[in-house]
């Protein structure tokens, strides 16, 4: 009888453990070991902000899969557990829990250290720790319990970022009554996840219900009593200054790969700062897997390195690292897609691919449809907007983003075709579900598809 | 200077209609006539329950595109005409409306003759022409108002066939406050729409509040003073007889392809019983072209020769007549995939691709997965069951079908995946959008996948 093989995971995210739990479905004998710095073992991130509006009525319900259901699996689970030196030669791992030192080897490795919340550049918040304590960020469920502390001892919000979590915590200090403000540096809103004339008519939206300054920079927080209670922001083009009154300031401008332990065994990092890993999750160190956060990996269609920062990733990453690291046999596809989707101020975004701004170089002609989830005639129907872009020479679709009724189920139909390298004029001619309550006989997808067709033909003519 | 090419079209339903539209955008010049039999230019068909139930105000808010429409556009055209003959040598045809003869040369041809109500073989209606004017079915405009009238004058309905429109019918009457029997003659119900173990939890859900009988014939009807008072059914394997009170009778038992006319200029007919066409929606004889219930294509899936039905494959069929009639270029995929929805009794139904009975003899594996729109830990998540199927050697995902939440946009996606030959193996991969209130980091369609790629793993470690 063999040893059984044995794994250790530092991390306990969605990626961490997503991968224990498939470590331990592909091999029921393992020793799968998983060493987490928290207080918590696997929860939802993405979850907190609804946790904090109350639609998810506690912070608890964020855990996914418990101290006990790892345990019941046979998974060690070591929390509030540091990682302080992996032994690359000994395989072995060297963690702290208070005074208490633990040594454990592994055949295989699973990184899945996570990113930290990237804090900018404000004059008199860099060196003043005691401040700093008093700014925001949303990682963890206790950075969610402190902002829910915080919004009961004030009216007015700040947040820094206007991403799809800093609009999501928008929503969420809106529904708690406050007076929201959100300042971006770049010129547009979600400039991550939409083209800058589908996020326009975002920003009309959200301005009739909070405050946004864009092409803003925050450049000085202030203070009385130890508490910040303004924020200063400057105009970039102008330099005009603006004093922004706040209770609670929230910083969502993106977050850096936590990569301190990966470095020191040598895994190769990736010109974004994560972690370079393969269609098997697989470092540049053998054995040594890595998933999440921490970590990069090659766009679907650009075949550009791209910080991974979706939970849709993670998981899939997590899934492959846990299966390969237990010996059985998981590819990812050569890129990641970036299907992404929120959902705020009632309305529902989503997209996949890059947006244009992302990848000036590459040569796309675009199309835009404003449709209805039903026929005309048939009453209740909700506005879509569809935007799809697609390869000037050979009509693949590259990118498709939707604002309005059913966004993220429309976006999955568009990533099906891009993972399957689909050209507009095929997938304009797939048929699409139809019954009159439901969606009419062409989709607005199929219709956002047409008028790429029409300007690729067009602009073929002209050649 | 040539002169403008002539195109006739006969129908003017969803097939006739969008051909005339895009013939007329395909060549601006082009001299267009349509010929209607009946009162209404095109109109949406699958909108007359929703009309009858009250949802859509007024059936006449069910034509798409009105004669002035059409007028507009240039394009002639002639309602309550019937088309007597086609002069195929002649290139034109003979049509009468009441008195009045018409003469119309053609250089190109669209058949969109639709299809006419079958009525089974119910033993004292089918003599009985008066009788048989009191069955109601659901064709046309003026069918949909003879329903409503007689919706007014009682209680007790009996619909005949357990198909989508006849459960669409069903969910009409229900909401009126009828008391709704539905009879089937297969032993399940939506039998060409979902596979049994899909359809039984439909069923289950329909007789909370309506009674259905599958497995019986409608084998005879009583009358008293010349209107319709039962229905008398037979069990197929008992054959035990039951008496069914109704004071409305509807027939929604499928439908014949109308091909009179395409056989007398010798239309190749297809074992279906509809006009064979290509993929330019073409028929057997030069520059006539066929679109819509009169026709027959090709299935993707399997290969099989399959009558249409469907009005999202009319619209597409009638898209590329157009064009080609007007002499442009429009080649529809080699086959369709019959992508279609419902929605009855608040149940979203969805499939793509053919049903189990309907091709027993190809080797698939299956998988099901009951999921939720959202994460677990997200409160209002609506369950969605999601049944693959895919070709046992290949891995290719061959249908799929779906009971509950955004069921026909799921169903898109996996159709886009049938279409471009994918296998569940990739599509479970695919990046599918995540977020909290929207669904889950691993979405049901990627966990019915998951279902079907074990399966498919498991068999291949036997063989």
């Amino acid at each position: 009888m063999t040893n059984p093989i044995q794994i250790v995971i530092i991390g306990c995210g969605a990626g961490g453990g997503t991968a224990a739990q498939f470590a331990r479905k592909t091999d029921r004998t393992a020793s799968i070991t998983v060493f987490e710095s928290g207080k918590y073992t696997q929860y939802s991130k993405c979850g907190l902000p609804y946790a904090i509006a109350g639609t998810i009525s506690e912070f608890q319900n964020l855990i996914e899969f418990s101290e006990d259901w790892f345990k019941k699996e046979h998974i060690n689970i070591h929390l509030e557990t540091i990682v302080e030196k992996i032994d690359i030669q000994q395989k072995k791992i060297i963690a702290r829990k208070g005074t208490e030192q633990i040594e454990k080897e592994f055949d295989a490795l699973i990184l899945a250290t996570g990113a930290k919340p990237w804090i900018p550049p404000i004059q008199n918040l860099k060196h003043n720790e005691q401040l700093l304590q008093r700014v925001h960020v949303l990682r963890t469920i206790d950075d969610g319990k402190q902002i829910l502390t915080q919004i009961q001892k004030g009216k007015k919000a700040t947040i820094i970022g206007a991403g799809l979590i800093g609009l999501e915590m928008a929503d969420t200090l809106y529904k708690k009554n406050m007076n929201v403000t959100v300042v971006e540096a770049l010129p547009t809103i979600l400039a991550n996840t939409l083209d800058d004339d589908m996020s326009e008519p975002v920003l009309l939206a959200l301005q009739k219900k909070i405050s946004v300054y864009t092409n803003h920079l925050a450049i000085r927080a202030e203070e009385q009593h130890g508490c910040i209670t303004s924020l200063i922001i400057r105009e970039k083009t102008t330099g005009e200054e603006k004093k922004i009154q706040t209770d609670l300031l929230i910083i969502a401008a993106g977050t850096k790969p936590e990569i301190t332990l990966a470095k020191t065994i040598g895994c190769t990092i990736g010109i974004t700062g994560g972690i370079q890993v393969n269609e098997t999750s697989e470092t540049s160190v053998k054995n040594v897997y890595a998933v999440g956060d921490c970590t990069e990996y090659i766009d679907y269609v650009t075949n550009q390195p791209l910080g991974i920062g979706l939970g849709s990733i993670v998981v899939r990453q997590g899934i492959a690292a846990g299966i390969n690291a237990a010996g059985g046999s998981y590819v990812l596809p050569p890129g990641v897609l970036l299907t992404r989707t929120s959902e705020f101020f009632e309305m529902e975004i989503a997209a996949v691919g890059p947006v244009k701004q992302s990848c000036q170089q590459v040569p796309v002609v675009s199309g835009r449809y404003k449709g209805s989830s039903r026929p005309d005639y048939f009453p209740g129907g909700e506005p879509i907007v569809i935007k799809v872009s697609a390869h000037e020479e050979t009509g693949c679709i590259r990118s498709a983003q939707a604002v309005g009724n059913n966004a993220a189920q429309r976006i999955n139909t568009l990533a099906c075709a891009v993972l399957g390298k689909m050209s507009v004029e095929e997938f304009r001619k797939l048929e699409t579900a139809y019954a009159p309550p439901i969606a009419p006989t062409l989709d607005t997808v199929t219709l956002a598809c047409d008028v790429v067709s029409l300007k690729l033909a067009r602009k073929r003519r002209q050649v």
